[in-house]
């Protein structure tokens, strides 16, 4: 079969021929039908995230079940699955308090797309325990990205900072997390602002439900941001650039007593005033992706069309060095996805 | 009357007579037997934290009722008690959600020993409203040191925080706010472990319940932590530091999932890993002092002798600005007071 | 001024004419413009809830500031606004710690509509501490019932039950408070299940965003609930009926670790089942008003048009007992309002 | 192997001799040399709980390692281990919620000592997945009374009414589980008060550290609560007898917003004022025993010695039905344990 693969820091994914996994009891095997893009790929490119080449990436997988291992119950061919792509151990101390993305050996365990073969291939062999069964009205590209994008983007908002209804929530990047992470505050009943540079992502938030949008580019974004808040400034937002620049406006929007979520991925120290932390009893947090329980709850939410797909551009598996240099620019609007 | 009073920054505080307050009808007028001494005095001194002068500082003020407004009811003459010495409003979307902490006007209203005449004098007018009767076996001095170390550490180890039985914690320097820190956090059910580069204070934390300390000079600071929390890393940090140092270690001493609390106040930038931040899911908290709620529990809690007092060294009116210079040196171990 | 007063329990509200009240400083006299009927007003005449005659009931006032006292400041005459009618004291220890609704002296302060005199007459003095300023594009018989309807509601759902998204919840019984709680948790991003008696009540709760309706006389009705909860059962009941039947109903729909709400007054003893209590971990919770903060809220989130009004049959001040029997006979769907 | 077995209801458990269990993968065989008697035993021979006969009794479970199943790793011959007698399912939602004790499986699956043969035997096979590794300085006795009491404590202290510093609690009923959440409610800084009839139970809830002991028969028990807490009643209490008089006082003493947790088994109906539970916002929870996690935890305090044994009376496996008897009578102080 036909997989794009790492091999190594600064170098492209090779399109290349490998074997079709063989399965293990647990195993089951997905004839992969869509693989969302998720900027983690460039970062496992540009080294700033550690895959263990060589290595199919793609790690936002839906797709058919192709064929099961022998001890696996509950799933049989032809089933249409999401991939849970990280594996919590399950038997920690953070897992047994519900903290799955707190598991103390999460990154000693599976993860498919960086450690082991992921979503950019015709198939891929997942462990049973990582499946979500599909409802057949949820579109398979959309579920894709829910696998990353849209668990990311659901924690954070539930989870992490735990927007409750009547809240003032900016959402400060509209990338593919961002606009779910703006549907998933709106639906917790949150009141949304949605800030970014680019015209495009801020009518695309508009569309999507934002109450508002600003775009960053603006010189007085605090200021805006602290007057579409009644002068208080947000409950929480949700800092998805995570730049010096980024969290400087961020602790400048954020009313006393405020939320700064920090989710994605970056090897940049970033500077943080104390002072105002102190004072203003700031929470920073950090949010990584989200449960299997949380990812099942989402796709029952999008299947109730209560959150709505992203997923607005199709590549081939030919395509994807292409697509990957698409998305580092900043020229995909939404989520990318491979069919391959 | 004799106070105390900063007049401005870079200048020691300047002893002298002032006219005793007149009483306002909410108004109580104390007769200041012990006033703690902070570090955020010196923050004044330097410019660090903004004061009114001129102003008598002093802002841990506890004393013996001497006269009380006309519109005061529940306070008499002879009264001994204990000063709150912030002013959340109880109006606010903050203070009437159970957070007077992050009161949304919180820094516009009094400040005793910052923007109002503080406890650094024979004689010091608070408005009835914030204050607390003290029990009659609870000694004057470990009270007024309660009124800002001790609502300091217990806020941020209830309220903040959230400590819980079974947890891991580190106090990460163990000046007054830490020692007190220290027993709350044992109060609450926690391990504790003191850190701290002074071995009386080391020994102090140990006297207090500390269930280890390490001294901060370790070469081997982060890995000894670890190996005292069986290798997964400490629930809880307590930085009363805060500088690149503290908050590095501090990181690397954390579990996933942990949670690393600031409490202080410090104009130094500090620098986080965003990575790691994301990746074990911490929580950077700021901690600012507590509600007078928590105060009256503190009270309550100390004369039950479930809390110990840290104060331990009685300075004249006259010596408070040696004194000070001995706090600014590290040379007071506990918490030293002012007797005026 | 013409004024409907309860005079002792039994019999019905007089109507008659009384002078209009004088203020005190620091109170506001509103000509009231609608006061929305409550089925409390009913346990005031049958003596379940006391009050103190003779009193003009109506608890839910809304209208436009007449005259406002010495004191006043923030409201001015022609101001449009909502009563909280509940007075917390806002410093016990409840108070401060967030929970106005469990304030230790709730009940010896002001009460409009119960100890004090209320807004089923032309004028009604209130405390200007609690009172809200309505928006300009809000429909002030709407803003009345959010006065104890709607905010019964939003806090019964979002502070008590806390109600989080992707939860499944039934709402049991839906007369006025029980379909602001429909949309409070529709809002919270929830799925919804209206329970009741009546068709006419079930399809209003369809029309406001219902998942599902279930006549509470069917037969199978927990089974019903439990097949429409993927077998698991509900996350949360609201029960505002309050009897053995409902409450066996409620506790036999819920999941482990459900939680089952009561709103509502009833003086009936109700019995429960403390085995599959226990086994299944149930919580059962009451839950009384709502804070002035929750009141805010809500009215912004009506003005915002994320909850819509249920308020839909206008009496006059001489229809007021005729109107207050067709409550007690359950034929009022929706929220029934009195404009004097 | 000797064995105490549970054949029918009505009828005492017979001591038989049955063959030793074969090892499974997974499992591990104990030599028991403690098993904790329960009242739980007495509702199975009751018919009160159900459970599988013939089956041998004993939940609590504490032993050494006899031998292990050839896929069984981290323990080998000779460990000191306890059993966690539950069995939560690990994958359902409640369990990845981190809520065990709701597994919606819980009792589908094993069950040590009630639907799986448990400790009351010479040898008790037990999945190693259940099994608890035990300090060398806790002595066996002490840790099999954890494995329900203790951990039915525990959970019921901190994870469902969840107390805090500076709360006060009441303990009604000082039986075996009694005196553990007694310790465990004053290890997380609360006050605890203590309610019996015994006064042998009294006198032993003041050597664990009670602040306060009543005796359950005085005529004015919740005023006598309602004084030790400044009037303003309890925070929390934890009824641990569950008839409808100890519901009465227990809610007759708790102060608005206090949580009334239910622990234990009845099959008799319990009675709420409906009307009290709302006006004073009261939370009833049922509590049921408690996850590995936090037993594991529970260990660590008591091999840390802040929590002390309970178990004081031995009795050999011919001695059982006595022991029961004894039990039934309320003549055990503190909690006895067979060995085997």
């Amino acid at each position: 079969m036909r997989a794009a693969r790492f091999h190594a820091v600064g170098r492209p994914l090779q399109i290349e021929s490998v074997e079709r996994p063989q399965l293990r009891a647990n195993d089951v095997l997905i004839r992969v039908r869509a693989a969302g893009m998720c900027y983690s790929d460039i970062h496992v490119l540009d080294g700033v995230i550690a895959a263990d080449p060589p290595v199919t990436l793609g790690h936002e997988i839906a797709g058919i079940v192709e064929e099961v291992g022998s001890g696996v119950t509950g799933f049989g061919k032809g089933d249409r699955v999401l991939v849970h792509f990280l594996s919590p151990c399950g038997r920690c101390k953070r897992c047994l308090q519900g903290k799955g993305m707190q598991c103390l050996r999460l990154f000693e365990r599976e993860g498919y797309g960086f450690s082991d073969d992921g979503g950019y291939a015709e198939y891929c062999r997942v462990d049973a325990e990582r499946l979500i069964k599909l409802p057949d009205d949820l579109g398979i590209e959309f579920a894709a990205t829910l696998g990353c994008a849209g668990i990311t983007a659901y924690h954070a908002v539930k989870s992490v900072a735990r927007v409750k209804m009547g809240e003032s929530v900016v959402i400060y990047g509209a990338g593919g997390v961002g606009l779910y992470a703006l549907q998933a505050a709106r639906l917790a009943g949150a009141y949304t602002i949605a800030v970014a540079r680019s015209e495009a992502r801020l009518r695309l938030a508009e569309s999507l439900g934002a109450d508002h949008v600003v775009n960053a580019k603006e010189s007085n974004l605090r200021r805006e941001v602290r007057r579409l808040t009644d002068g208080a400034g947000a409950d929480v937002v949700f800092d998805f650039v995570m730049t010096d620049e980024s969290i400087r406006n961020s602790m400048g929007m954020l009313a006393s007593g405020g939320r700064l979520v920090l989710v994605g991925v970056s090897n940049k120290p970033i500077t943080i005033d104390p002072q105002i932390t102190v004072l203003k009893e700031f929470s920073l947090l950090g949010s990584l992706v989200g449960t299997k329980d949380e990812l099942e709850e989402l796709v029952g939410l999008a299947a109730s069309k209560r959150i709505r797909s992203v997923a607005n551009r199709a590549f081939t598996l030919d395509e994807v060095n292409e697509a990957l240099t698409m998305l580092r620019r900043g020229e995909i609007v939404g989520r990318g996805y491979v069919v391959p």
